[in-house]
């Protein structure tokens, strides 16, 4: 099994929202078809793949060095010689080859976006669910039935700083979320303070709220929006201070007694594990958003789980950032700790599957070959059309 | 004074040679032409830039994200209010809008070669070589008269492996210079070592070698090269491991009593004042290789700078990789300690200006306004077809 032809396109997956680090007035994401040489059921397997949301499309790397390292590889390459179906793993190296050391962003993505439509059409050609797949393969069999989600939202919309959050907020509530995180260190910290009640208020009885600083605050304002959330109990508050500045993570960590959470902006497990040597994180608490398909997909995440646990963390500590339906897949396939979602349906790499529904802030993986997509209309509108 | 347009091409760099991390079969290099709405003499003013070698040329990332960015960009906005000119820290902000902190690759490299572009447009409407530029803004207008340099080879050829290693070394010590890189870590332990020899016999007496493992030896496999070069008196040993190991840089560091060289592969100043904090690496001998237009460009540059002086650590200790005629230009005007130079002009990125020697193992910084590519006749035959 080998893969005759790539395409990809940039799909626009802009809004006229912000959090405290970036607008999304221009954002993109890549969407991938990956068309292989093996049929089931008379049509060929085609794998796709939706980037993760935030560092924009890589089409211009996947042009350059990655679709035709993949489209070149022969079959013996990356093909399972005793099955005779793709590998992903085996695929990984002709990706990464001629690939220098460090450098972790943007090709992680690239290399990353592949990596999960290889597995797309891996499962799909061994007619099971990926997360079937990898429970199998990585986790002696053991999936999780059900996998805890959480709603994230709560962007800075410029017209209606605090009413849309608390609509928002209600809604996610009323789909079966428990847990709802909003964005916060983008306005002054009286906007903060009011948007964090109106998001608690509206998250009601069982309703969490979680914060998310998106990586934008200083030694001094970090300091400062821990003493604010002390007043509250949060589910988490994400991203503090810069994703590489470990020794101040640490200090964070040492002065905040609720729990954090960060790494979705660190693309690599030489990364990671420096995240766990230096940045004081706790075991016991904390949260590892590590982002599947932005971090160079599947076999190098299967590197950041083996370094947690070499260092002495369970596995549900780690709480993948985005990645839709791919991410859920591993997170239930690996039994990891819960999946994001971002549960606005109209948002093409947003909401869950048609027909799926939330029940205490939990949803069952799909039972279709592959990650899925075929049952979710809005990806499959941009996926299914890029092999038309 | 803006920025009218951008133009960029892939230029191959391939070469039939392999360090121990990968091969250059396939290499490419962006080079950028920015032309600008200023006329000096009559013709426009127009910025060149090269990209660094290694990490392949970024032409996808260029035309999807920051040529776009750079080109919608308002006078006001990129331009020093008093001059009128273009202020290329100014125009970094411009290119970073809306990205997101961490994952310092790939893209580090598209902004850095468009704002080495911007310098040489601003230097050349100033109407002064960049190194005068950079020193009269932030150096307290020293800048160096003499720059030392050292010559970057001794790759691995399959056809012959210490042969032409021989002939490199002497060719380069007949053209002035008195230091040589080459590889080691990508053949067996005896053959690198025979290279070692023969290039230590070959750069003669007041020749020094030093010696490049890209990055690629594991913990065990780098204190027994470490034990090796202990033989010898080499200038230093450069990228003993991963470049994101900061621990086992650290553990090398204690063991290795010559001089360490590392930093090429981090491209940030989060990801270098994590090697100051974690890597123990010596204030008294060791070097920060940090490459100037692969890490975001002069801005970035500057605060990496600002990181390794705040530590305690000499400016003279950095000696940034590669890019060539810019990167040389920066060591000048800042009074760095170093630049490498790959001494095979018919290489494109290699070489010196036409006319250029080496004395002792220094050159001085020409005097034309701006980088002074127009002094270097292969540079130019890609440059200047830009915008033909």
């Amino acid at each position: 099994m080998r893969v005759l032809e790539v395409r990809e396109t940039a799909i626009p997956v802009a809004a006229a929202m912000a959090n405290a680090a970036i607008g999304f007035d221009e954002m993109t994401a890549s969407a991938v078809a990956v068309r292989t040489d093996r049929r089931v059921g008379g049509a060929p397997v085609i794998g796709y793949a939706l980037d993760s949301v935030g560092r924009y499309a890589h089409g211009g790397l996947l042009r350059e060095r990655f679709i035709p390292r993949l489209e070149a590889a022969a079959a013996v390459e990356i093909a399972d010689p005793e099955t005779g179906l793709v590998d992903p793993m085996r695929a990984w190296p002709v990706l990464m080859r001629n690939e220098k050391p460090g450098g972790h962003g943007e090709r992680s993505a690239a290399v990353g976006v592949l990596d999960a439509a290889l597995w797309d059409a891996a499962a799909k050609a061994a007619r099971v669910p990926l997360w079937r797949l990898l429970a199998d393969r990585f986790n002696g069999g053991g999936a999780d039935g059900t996998v805890e989600i959480y709603a994230s939202g709560g962007h800075y919309r410029p017209d209606d700083p605090v009413g849309a959050l608390a609509r928002e907020v209600r809604d996610g509530m009323a789909q079966g979320f428990r847990t709802f995180k909003i964005k916060v260190a983008g306005a002054p910290p009286e906007t903060d303070r009011a948007r964090i009640e109106v998001a608690l208020d509206a998250a009601g009885e069982g309703g969490r709220i979680a914060v998310d600083a998106n990586a934008v605050l200083d030694r001094e304002s970090a300091f400062r929006m821990a003493a604010m959330l002390a007043d509250y109990d949060l589910a988490w508050f994400e991203e503090p201070c810069d994703p590489l500045d470990f020794a101040l993570t640490r200090e964070i960590a040492a002065a905040y007694p609720g729990p954090l959470a960060t790494g979705e902006n660190l693309f690599s497990a030489a990364d990671a594990r420096n995240l766990l040597r230096y940045g004081g994180l706790r075991k016991d608490r904390d949260l590892l958003q590590f982002d599947v398909s932005l971090s160079y997909g599947i076999p190098e995440y299967l590197r950041i789980v083996a370094e947690i646990e070499r260092a002495g963390w369970s596995r549900r500590r780690l709480v993948p950032h985005a990645g839709h339906l791919f991410a859920l897949n591993v997170v239930a396939g690996l039994g990891l700790g819960g999946h994001e979602i971002a549960p606005d349906a109209s948002f093409a790499l947003g909401g869950l599957p048609d027909g799926w529904t939330v029940d205490g802030g939990r949803v069952a993986p799909g039972d279709l070959p592959g990650v899925g997509f075929e049952g979710k209309a809005n990806a499959m509108a941009v996926l299914g059309a890029l092999m038309g």
